[in-house]
């Protein structure tokens, strides 16, 4: 019997011919990261409830402060604190004020085949590069940092068949809105959305990872591309090989199979307070808004101030909203310099952020107060996630969110 | 009897000829600011205490969040909220992550000759361009908020005769520290520091604002330059014009009398938890930091970036440090962005911020751990400022601080 890839991965971790969803596999991870969420709490357990603290592989380990950066508080100046001198004293990479774990793992580390634990649940987004990347607390953290490996229950993979091609002013955003709000934030529990089809192929990295980190919003247990050369190019320009690049078997088993036509999506908003609550953004125009957020794992990278710069150029934000502008990297900030984007950005009013989670964790960074609105381009809308819990947040794309700063009001690219 | 600067612009706003040191006066204020540290109490009162709540003259008014600013909390949030709600009902100028205050104040209001009252103790800087700024409490900006007038007790003048230029390596904040250091933290409580000489005129708008902006530092009520063709010329380049020109007379009278000979000042840090506990730099080199500040009302301009940006071209970031730098408005932000100091920033390692007060607030930004070290260009170093109580702050010029954040220890330019 045929393995998708997803089973391919955990096979190859678990050193073993096949394997089959239901299964239970100890592993060897090739790699685990864990952000300012957490570390510091693997770090009191490690400290602390260990006979024999010690570290399987630290070159394994990565430790990224992105959530609260820089702190905000003594307390999260603590957590940064013990982060820091842990990684010092282990000899773990770390990473601070540069960037969303994710981005920087996917510019640094990432490689496909490979199977990672990150201590955030949107560690899904790895499979933009063909590995399987998947959320874990810390204690499951902590285990695998002990004894460089995990246990995996194999998931069942559902298949994602996506033809024709995203028409101009829709984007991979709007693909992944629309089809969380088709198959419902349960509608993938435990289950690996692996996406393919000739639609794929006309899906950059970029994109990829757009729709792989949201797969946890519809309950995914990891989310999938094939690497193909779009993405090997990428790798290789980066200057990193794969470990494998597997292809799902012509007899693989599937879940369950779902078909999206690209060419039929349109600009998607989701309402406050459920990610899979969508309607198109048309329907939601004119809804006044207090703030406006562009970033975040999901949508901070180049592309997305590409779009952005596009609509702001020669236009002002709109003087009742907040816009926060915040690269998820450095290398993306670096890159928007060049180009000018940056510039764009602040001329037009926008308040540029140094690279982080900022609102979409909405801990430090662009709280909203009692009854306000705000359009991110973040992960999530649950209530109370941006600030207090009477505000309401709107999920849509870089453009959407772009459009709706300009208007004051929700407003999607062509009603500028 | 002859009169001070700062006795000519209390009777001027007093409407009288003559004013003396210990009269008490009313007058008409010619501006007030008020930012988000105070300003929601304000509102409160005008709100809740008034029986008949009304604006003498909203034009005076300017509102500025720039301490929390993108809100990190929601109690910061509803604070802004409160803020911008009541500016936009009453018709009064509301900027918001725009810039400190102080600079957004310089930028684009103050003028020679003012009475300026602002809720904030660094409202002394507006003494650069010959104007009498004083901080006040939340219930004086209230009464002048609604009567439009308020009451001063006339203070001293004491006359700081500056002779000589400052060296290559040595910056007006060095000067001020030195000053500072001198006179003490008490050293001219509730009194005028007027800033005169030869040296006087070799020195900057930004140097201007920077000496008088940490006036309060010693105590004083105010601090004020004269504003000569230097002052008037960065004040026509920005299409205002003075209310009043004033000169101290020849037979003005000063409670006392410093001289301090620029060229005999060296790159000065001041320790921890006192502004006026000041060493020169080169006896505190060596001593490891955690962080480094650049940015603040008092020194985050573009003299200071440029200062910032030559140091740190072609070098990084000690691994070991953070260092923010946060320009103190979007002008300073966009200056910077056109000369490509943001870029050197960034590729040095650095985390560049929103213009805010950051650091120096120590409340929402850069908030530093136990025992950790700071080295800032903030304003203040008292105990805890920057976070941990336990955490030390050291104050030096942009210099000091940039080639402390490259060497990971504190460390003057000369030393790169």
């Amino acid at each position: 019997m045929g393995m998708t890839i997803a089973e391919k991965i955990i096979a190859a971790a678990a050193g073993v011919e096949n394997v089959k969803p239901g299964d239970i596999h100890t592993v060897t991870l090739d790699r685990m990261m864990s952000n300012d969420g957490t570390t510091h709490l693997t770090i009191d357990m490690y400290n602390q409830q260990l006979k024999h603290p010690m570290i399987a592989d630290s070159k394994k380990l990565v430790f990224i402060v992105d959530h609260n950066v820089p702190a905000d508080n003594p307390k999260t100046a603590a957590s940064h604190k013990k982060m820091r001198d842990f990684a010092r004293e282990h000899h773990i990479d770390f990473w601070e004020g540069k960037g969303v774990c994710h981005q920087i793992m996917m510019e640094n580390y990432v490689c496909p085949g490979e199977l990672i634990f990150g201590a955030d649940s949107h560690t899904c987004t790895y499979g933009a590069l063909g590995a399987f990347g998947t959320g874990v607390g810390c204690t499951d953290f902590l285990y695998g940092m002990v004894t460089g490996t995990s246990w995996v229950l194999v998931p069942e993979t559902v298949k994602f068949n996506l033809t024709g091609k995203l028409r101009d002013g829709v984007y991979a955003r709007d693909l992944m809105l629309h089809i969380i709000g088709k198959i419902g934030a349960n509608g993938v529990n435990y289950q690996v959305m692996e996406f393919t089809g000739e639609g794929a192929k006309t899906l950059s990295v970029n994109d990829r990872m757009v729709l792989c980190n949201l797969a946890v919003e519809a309950g995914a247990k990891s989310a999938v591309f094939e690497a193909d050369e779009i993405a090997l190019k990428w790798l290789e320009e980066r200057g990193r090989k794969p470990k494998h690049v597997f292809q799902s078997d012509p007899d693989a088993v599937y879940f369950n199979e779902y078909t999206f036509d690209l060419s039929e999506v349109q600009p998607i908003v989701a309402k406050p307070d459920f990610v899979d609550d969508v309607i198109p953004a048309s329907e939601a125009c004119g809804i006044s808004i207090d703030e406006a957020f562009l970033g975040s794992c999901n949508n901070g990278r180049i592309d997305e101030m590409r779009v952005a710069a596009r609509l702001l150029k020669g236009r002002k934000v709109h003087p009742h909203v907040r816009f926060l502008i915040v690269p998820a990297s450095n290398e993306v900030y670096l890159q928007a310099l060049e180009e000018g984007l940056i510039e764009t950005f602040m001329e037009s009013g926008a308040i540029v952020m140094n690279a982080n989670c900022s609102v979409c964790w909405g801990s430090c960074q662009g709280v909203i107060g009692e009854n306000e609105v705000l359009i991110s381009t973040g992960t999530r809308n649950f209530k109370g996630r941006a600030g207090h819990p009477s505000s309401k947040v709107y999920l849509g794309s870089a453009a959407t969110v772009t459009a709706s700063a300009i208007k004051g009001a929700i407003a999607t690219e062509d009603q500028l």
